[in-house]
């Protein structure tokens, strides 16, 4: 069990990989390898130093045999023996996976069939599975997936009001995603409020946005569905929409579903208004008077507010803290500001300005409360660590797997 | 002025008619022509009778002939000449109109061009202005449109996180239906609470269902979209959702993105989880233990509890009152509780259960307060007359135009 451990995140043109030193969690090196099959750029950073190469790589198996060769002449590892578990981010593990899994055949099957939910994704992350049992072979992988977090959602929270037989016969549902950052920030929770069952709104506010609503210490709901275009406004996605306007797009426009729903996904959200994606380019653009900036920044904090408000609703108003992570959610003190301040009279809630405004990743202050003490419930700010539940899911798929071996053995 | 006023609404294959005395609001008379195109089926009441026929009708124009036939041979008119004034049912006014309107050939030049959001109601909505001009030739037409009511929402409301070229180019927003029920009902919350400046929440609930959002007296957000099928859960439209399933399906199935639309008109929504349409159905199903229907109830109900609690967070907690009305909220008193127990906690409101059992269209109170007076809000159960306020608008446009004419003349 002691020893290496490597991290893997397949997208469909790049590579990320961590390597860890367990069980200290020590993280020994980080790397990403982009545009695979194109002009390719390799990165690896470790003990303090960035090395960049830039060289044409083919496929996610050539990018596998790269990481390798740069880890071993780099010494970050002195032989491909030394890895001792891999673990992997898997987009849709469907209605089959509510927790981690050791990759065997089946699994690899089910990863397949499950593309359809995945048509981007999933076909890297298989890649990246096969790529590493070609050259690791026997030792234990384990597939960690975005999904398995919002299994506890119950039927009326996960069900569309479609024909029912499009979830019968083709699995149609809310599945959820960000399920690792969801996972640790409760773990937090958990651990801050010393009690299992935590009541909590959590908005994982980044490029992708989603908000999740916890209820006695499990999933209840969630914001993004069948797809991660579900839900609230996105850096490029539009959220949740009159579905009617598809049929309308494709008429008027004379393109096709696909075309709509690529506008959808990368044209559509706050870069559909603002014509920026960068959340900080936004703010500034807003601060000078943009009216489209301002306009799609207020869009997007009504959107986060509808949500919270039916959480708030769901929850019948029994909320242990209302938690902000991810990118704009850590480091925008005016954008969380503009969500207290809308919430603040129906939910009781007020704004320690000092304190919101002390916390972001660039500042001392990282992590705290941002609501007053005389607030009905807290307000917290907890960065999220996506890659820790990862790397902590696939250490103890692996150990409780040998020490079931160990009991089948006695 | 004085005289009779014909009240007009045609749908894809239907004529509905209303004869009124003006301005005594008099009903003389209330028909329908069904199945135009099939095998119609016509009937009219008057004085308590109520006649029935069935025969082949060719279009709206032969409607037209027919009604006017049967209008004369029971003598509820003496001769065409008597009416005064006609008042048509237009589904979609764009962004064009924002109240009613006196027809002219601009009129129905925009309502034509219109056609694009209301493609099943246009055509025959036209048809039915056409034909009563060829058979009135000068008696005033006004146009009473369904969307009028709701062009007070603000831009952050109204728009879309689509490209904003969508918006400027083919007007892609939100529009809102059912205005002239909402118009209707702010009227009475105006003279209840003798004031204009009224916040409240107005659940029209019945088989097409929509939430309105009135802040100050005026619409500031609605359920309803580009077309009826945005927002919450109905009958047999989905409402809201992820835009991806349009593709999944389109794929998963085979079928055309019209197929999709189709089913998520017409085979979604409560009917799509049930597998029944009408309430009072599936409300019996769920008594006897059925599980869909009972899921169906359960999505219906948190689907417009969402939309209250987002719209009570917009209003900031200041409310007057929440109002149900239309046919599940004025005669479900079953569904009506849910609801406000569903609201009870985060709002402060508490049933009053005695006047909710005693309030449905059939039974002898119609209207009323259904929460108590130790409630921080007022819930009411208002029954909606939207040909009143097409009546009304219909008589004022003419009696405004007139007036005008007399000014200009002078």
């Amino acid at each position: 069990m002691l020893g290496k451990y490597l991290i893997i995140n397949s997208g469909s043109s790049s590579l990320k990989f961590s390597l860890y030193e367990m069980p200290e969690t020590n993280l020994i090196a980080k790397g990403i390898i982009e545009r695979i099959g194109q002009d390719s750029e390799y990165s690896i950073n470790f003990d303090g130093k960035k090395i960049k190469k830039r060289f044409g790589i083919k496929n996610h198996n050539q990018a596998i045999n790269v990481m390798f060769s740069e880890l071993l002449s780099n010494e970050l590892i002195s032989r491909i023996e030394e890895i001792k578990g891999v673990g992997h981010r898997i987009l849709h593990g469907g209605e089959i996976y509510s927790s981690p899994v050791l990759i065997d055949e089946n699994v690899i099957k089910d990863i397949t069939e499950l593309t359809k939910f995945g048509p981007l994704h999933h076909p890297a992350e298989l890649a990246g599975i096969i790529g590493m049992k070609e050259k690791l072979l026997n030792v234990p992988q384990v597939a960690v997936f975005d999904t398995a977090f919002h299994q506890s959602i119950p039927e009326e929270n996960y069900l569309y009001a479609v024909p029912y037989s499009w979830y019968k016969d083709y699995k149609v549902r809310k599945y959820g995603f960000h399920g690792t950052s969801y996972e640790y920030i409760l773990q937090m929770l958990k651990d801050y409020y010393v009690k299992d069952n935590i009541n909590s709104i959590i908005c994982h506010i980044g490029s992708g946005a989603s908000i999740s609503c916890i209820k006695d210490g499990q999933c209840y709901d969630t914001s993004m569905g069948l797809t991660p275009l579900d839900g609230i406004i996105m850096g490029t996605r539009s959220g949740r929409i009159d579905p009617s306007i598809i049929e309308y797009i494709c008429k008027e426009l004379e393109i096709s579903v696909e075309e709509v729903l690529y506008a959808l996904n990368r044209k559509s959200g706050l870069y559909g208004i603002a014509g920026v994606n960068d959340f900080r380019d936004i703010e500034n653009l807003a601060n000078n008077g943009n009216k489209n900036a301002k306009l799609a920044i207020k869009m997007f904090e009504d959107s986060i507010v509808s949500y919270i408000a039916n959480y708030y609703f769901k929850l019948n108003g029994k909320l242990d803290a209302l938690v902000f992570t991810a990118g704009i959610g850590e480091n925008s003190s005016t954008f969380r500001k503009r969500i207290v301040e809308a919430i603040s009279k129906p939910m009781n809630i007020y704004l320690n300005e000092e304190n919101n405004n002390s916390i972001a990743s660039f500042k001392k202050e990282k992590s705290g409360i941002i609501s007053t003490l005389g607030s009905k419930h807290d307000v917290l700010v907890i960065p999220t660590d996506e890659e820790y539940i990862i790397l902590k899911n696939t250490y103890e798929t692996i150990k409780k797997s040998k020490e079931k071996k160990l009991i089948l053995k006695k």
